[in-house]
């Protein structure tokens, strides 16, 4: 007896990451309750995304123009080019605004049982940026995952054939564990990387 | 760096319940990642949403007609009402269809502390339903909790100086639950009103 249109959002919005029906329910009872302060703006919100946002040519970020306003910055080091494996690492590093260079997003990682393979990853696009600006520096930022160091690896076979520099980021404990909480992986690469003080 | 148009959304997205930053951002990205089957289809339904449903002016469900589709209902036993505290109790009953009358929401319980007083519900409503139509029996289905019976209470002082019959859900112990994971509260409930086998 729920009317056909509301049972349609939230079966749709349902399936949105991190929802459930439950959770849907109370997201579209708040949106019915809330209609001019919350519906209204949040449908105003994502029509102005789904009409403006397109992913950059250049790097694969989201953004209103293409190529993208860190592509487009001349605050940013051009000689300096951070690989990641998503638009959400992307936006992650911005938000601390740590890195001061450009990006690259890869669009995922290779793995054989999601059956991804190079060709499915932005990786021309990546040698194609490298053979053409000036690149000095390339951080292979990829998950710690078994899938992301098999990715970091093959990329660096690739990046052999230039004159490129590639790092990749520091693995460890991570700042404020406690030791007997890490994982036996980590303990021992932390301490086979260990530094001179 | 994140565009504002971007950004704009993922806000909205976070005072969504149930909802914070982090899983905003998750979301805004899978809309952006399937821009054709996630986000135009969400944005199509809301909208229709937004435009189509209103509040039933007899019970206070939320429906694309008013009075609502339970209200014109046929099948609908006209001399039962059921009184919830929110449209969301009204759709939990009716998802396993167990209550053959009609409903009247209540828009909140009385409560003290968030300074809800009888005149912010729609008690008048009610009444005025009550002494308008033929109804034999009012099921006061409110939360168990102080506010929730302090509200069954109120209103049963007030259905007093009508004829009607008025019933309240039984409380006592769930459906699987162990006994000795079940609060002193309950227990106490369910020992005092103990049924005859």
């Amino acid at each position: 007896m729920i009317g056909k249109e509301i049972d349609r959002l939230i079966k749709i919005v349902a399936k949105l990451p991190s929802l459930g029906p439950r959770s849907s329910r109370r997201i579209v009872l708040q949106l019915l309750k809330k209609k001019e302060s919350s519906m209204l703006p949040l449908i105003e919100a994502l029509t102005a995304v789904a009409q403006n946002v397109k992913t950059c040519e250049i790097c694969g970020n989201y953004d209103t123009i293409s190529p993208c306003s860190i592509c487009c910055s001349d605050k940013k080091d051009n000689a300096l080019l951070c690989v990641v494996q998503d638009v959400s690492d992307l936006w992650a590093m911005e938000k601390v605004s740590l890195f001061k260079g450009k990006y690259h997003v890869l669009g995922g990682v290779l793995s054989a049982l999601d059956g991804i393979a190079p060709e499915d990853l932005n990786i021309e696009g990546l040698l194609h940026r490298i053979r053409k600006q000036e690149i000095k520096e390339v951080v292979l930022a990829l998950p710690a995952t078994v899938d992301g160091q098999i990715t970091t690896h093959y990329l660096l076979s690739k990046l052999k054939e230039t004159e490129v520099k590639v790092t990749t980021l520091a693995q460890g404990i991570p700042m404020g564990a406690e030791l007997d909480y890490m994982d036996e992986g980590t303990l021992q690469l932390a301490f086979n990387s260990r530094k001179l003080l």
